[in-house]
């Protein structure tokens, strides 16, 4: 293409009709022609005024594409001499070096791009192992919300208004401090008042120093599945467990090994207890899904094992402060006296899943590591977020929110009870202490519980299979969770009838096959 | 210890002027002397109204002790026959599995933890190998503001008082969806307000959908390490780079070789190229952090290597807003039309750091990928807050706050240099384009970088030493980051100073051990 065939052939595809600037469709017009050799390197362009005049465009536009041009190294411009395209083919020989090596750039044998056959579009079979798997075993639902949505508070029910006035009061000031990155464990008034809450509230023992602020769950565990286990470390998970934790585990290149829980928490057997993991997650205060608690004897035993094999814990304390029958009781991590235990937890579920504030307590020797290692993974910032939370807590808006969602939800619990007693008796019983934001309902051993969720979900009405929360494809029980903390008073009758009808159907039958 | 001691040993401790409710210190006690066996299993503890007495507090004090002993399984209550002490001791069957197996509870020699001497706290020893590496290269400094603090906008300048007065709106109305976990891939108005303005700003090529919010650059490459690499996987890194993408691809179990960049980029050797590999991560826009420009020739080799090597490409456009010479560079992503280039970038630098919004674009063909991948690891939220972002985006302040931060900026960069100048001649070379929120002034190549660094903390100033951005521990160059985006006006001139007169005294002279 010469110059003049250049000014007939943009001609023919400026549209000065559309929403894109004449500037920006000259541009790429011309960019266009250089990437496929329509304008071959060393193509002399026509002068800036030329150009105008053909184009019947300003000059001014043509020589801002001209000097863009310039800058992004498509032409060169000498001055006097003109404007040339430039040779930005890529170098055959570097992209083909592992074939044919040590092919000279200037034997080049022209723009490999045009010659070599595009490979076919990448897909799913780009993704790496451990990314496969991590897509292929996602237990994260597209549905956040709505009757029985597990593991998610009412959030409708949250202080907004509160949080809105002390978030518009710090805001006005909005302190430069508060605006950067986080130093390592976050906003210092916020870490003193989580860790008076939680001595008290969990019968945790630590000082302010080992709270670490991080956005939750996931990545308390990532940080310390990163800080304290190599690749290919072994970690035993509880079965079941959940979804959410295995997936940081082995995103990490953990190998997971599922211990089988039973009324006292994680029973590991002989074969278990012969391998020592390097690190353990486990949820004694209220086992998820199940919902069981560990019993103190495991508890000593566990950690005594732990202390004896150099093995780390991670003690999930998800959910702990919605009991509904009893008082809450005492944390793992108040038990150890090794500095083996790293306790995490979450405000998310106390307030609104969306803030992504989590805490963890690191071991008082392993401190300065735990928040070195936190900034620098993660960079963390969210100090006025930080802010906000503390005076949330410290003018008391924490406990009363915990205080009045605990009846609330204790009364919901009860609601979904009593539904499900009215229809099935004891034919399905629920399992799991008297806490949480969910319930377990068992189902008959032949369920398919991943297929009722399937139906159920079609008759507009969210559960989980318990089946997603084994690691085995062949799980012990059958059964749904479902959430009733996020599920109107009124709403729960209505929404467990058309849950029951999809059971009915689907679930209660006699397998028919194998009769 | 039997039941009339025991009246005693709790009267000697109990502290009724102490801060602690007598109801807590005498549970602490009680739980402390049975976990040290000082209570025994199966020792009958007193009658609530007999101890009540002995330590003269409210019998029900002690009912709610007793009542929580039994939750939390510290005794066992039988109606009519009292309350004992319940056997918690570790099982030592499981403890010892490992040295001795086979030997069952009922042989247990009694309490381990009492026999087993305890070993040693715990240390830094205990990192894993990649822990200790992360903290042994960690890059992340304790101080995160003040001249010259490099790579951090000038947080002062943002308006506030705009984001707060868009925010209490939001807020005012606190839709519940808006405060659940985000759905994978983040609040949709902000993806479709990002991908109008990057289209516009750094002509990527991309549909609303194919952008995933996260929480900024560290997030991004670690989603798409994990999902596009597996462990032991090899990823080029420029020679010298940003320390934090080492961070986070180095703790996902990637093998880093780093390549060197010239005035054009990066530039593999011949022995490079012989060995694909499954990553690059380069700063083609404004290399970080010695502020060349990718050529276009080297973008379209990398592209083309990338194509017939199944290379991933992860694009950093890190501060490609401020440029402060000419308009900003196209993007590399533009240039892809494979669909291998993930780009990511970050709000943070253009608002304030501690917002944690970044986002990335995903290849058309993983965008589910990604959505899941984000959701699955990370568990979103913060919808409000990218609420709140849309609204500043799509109302026109970030354009205009990014406009006055350029003009802003490039002031402070020509008085920074205008020092070093009148300081230093041509002595010490400024090097880099003219963008970003830093620059590099190199040192003679026998200065210590890092000492300069240490001397110039010590009078109260903030650099980078360039050796820390190095992979190998040999440095190609030697140099100081200076950040002059967060330093009023007239704080440069004096801050400067006061490097300067370190400068010399660290630096300038001769090598003398070496003369």
């Amino acid at each position: 293409m010469d110059t003049v065939i250049l000014s007939d052939w943009l001609a023919a595809r400026l549209d000065r009709t559309a929403a894109e600037p004449v500037y920006r469709q000259t541009l790429r017009l011309m960019q266009q022609a250089i990437l496929t050799g329509q304008l071959p390197p060393g193509t002399k362009l026509p002068s800036s005024r030329t150009l105008a005049e053909d184009l019947g465009i300003a000059r001014n536009t043509v020589l801002h594409v001209y000097d863009q041009l310039t800058a992004e190294g498509y032409v060169i411009s000498t001055t006097g001499s003109g404007t040339y395209v430039a040779d930005t083919r890529p170098d055959a020989a570097a992209v083909n070096a592992r074939k044919k090596p040590a092919v000279a750039r200037a034997d080049a044998p022209g723009d490999p791009a045009a010659e070599a056959p595009k490979p076919p579009k990448r897909g799913l079979s780009d993704l790496s192992t451990r990314g496969r798997r991590l897509i292929d075993q996602a237990g994260v639902s597209a549905k956040q919300w709505g009757a029985f949505m597990p593991g998610v508070p009412d959030v409708a029910e949250f202080p907004a208004r509160t949080w809105s006035r002390l978030q518009a009061r710090l805001w006005k000031e909005a302190n430069p401090d508060l605006l950067t990155y986080a130093p390592g464990g976050g906003y210092r008034p916020l870490r003193r008042a989580l860790s008076d809450y939680l001595r008290v509230a969990r019968s945790v023992n630590c000082t302010p120093d080992q709270i670490i602020i991080t956005t939750g769950i996931h990545q308390s565990i990532d940080l310390a599945v990163r800080l304290l286990t190599d690749v290919g470390d072994r970690a035993w998970v509880e079965e079941p467990c959940y979804w959410g934790a295995r997936s940081v585990l082995q995103s990490s290149g953990i190998t997971l090994v599922p211990v089988p829980v039973d009324d006292e928490g994680l029973n590991p057997s002989e074969q278990d207890l012969q391998q020592p993991p390097r690190l353990a997650l486990v949820t004694p205060s209220h086992q998820y899904p199940l919902g069981m608690v560990m019993s103190l004897a495991r508890r000593r035993t566990l950690l005594e094992y732990a202390r004896q094999h150099n093995v780390w814990i991670i003690e999930d304390d998800y959910d702990s402060e919605f009991r509904y029958g009893s008082r809450p009781l005492a944390s793992l991590q108040g038990l150890d006296d090794a500095g083996q235990v790293i306790y995490v937890g979450s405000l998310g579920k106390m307030l609104f899943p969306g803030l992504r504030i989590g805490y963890m307590i690191a071991p008082e020797h392993l401190v300065d590591t735990f928040r070195t290692g936190v900034a620098e993974l993660y960079r963390e910032g969210q100090l006025m977020q930080q802010a906000v939370m503390t005076d949330f807590i410290m003018d008391g808006h924490l406990t009363s929110h915990v205080r009045r969602m605990r009846a609330l939800y204790g009364e919901r619990r009860q609601i979904l009870i009593d539904a499900i007693t009215a229809r099935f008796g004891n034919e399905l019983p629920v399992i799991g202490d008297e806490a949480g934001l969910h319930l377990v309902l068992c189902l008959p051993d032949h369920a398919d519980d991943r297929a009722v969720t399937a139906a159920a979900f079609d008759a507009g009405v969210i559960v989980r299979p318990l089946a997603a929360y084994y690691s085995s494809a062949t799980p012990a029980r059958r059964g749904l969770l479902l959430g009733y903390a996020c599920v109107a008073n009124e709403k729960i009758g209505p929404a467990f009838d058309t849950l029951a009808r999809v059971i009915e159907r689907t679930a209660l039958k006699a397998p028919t096959r194998a009769a």
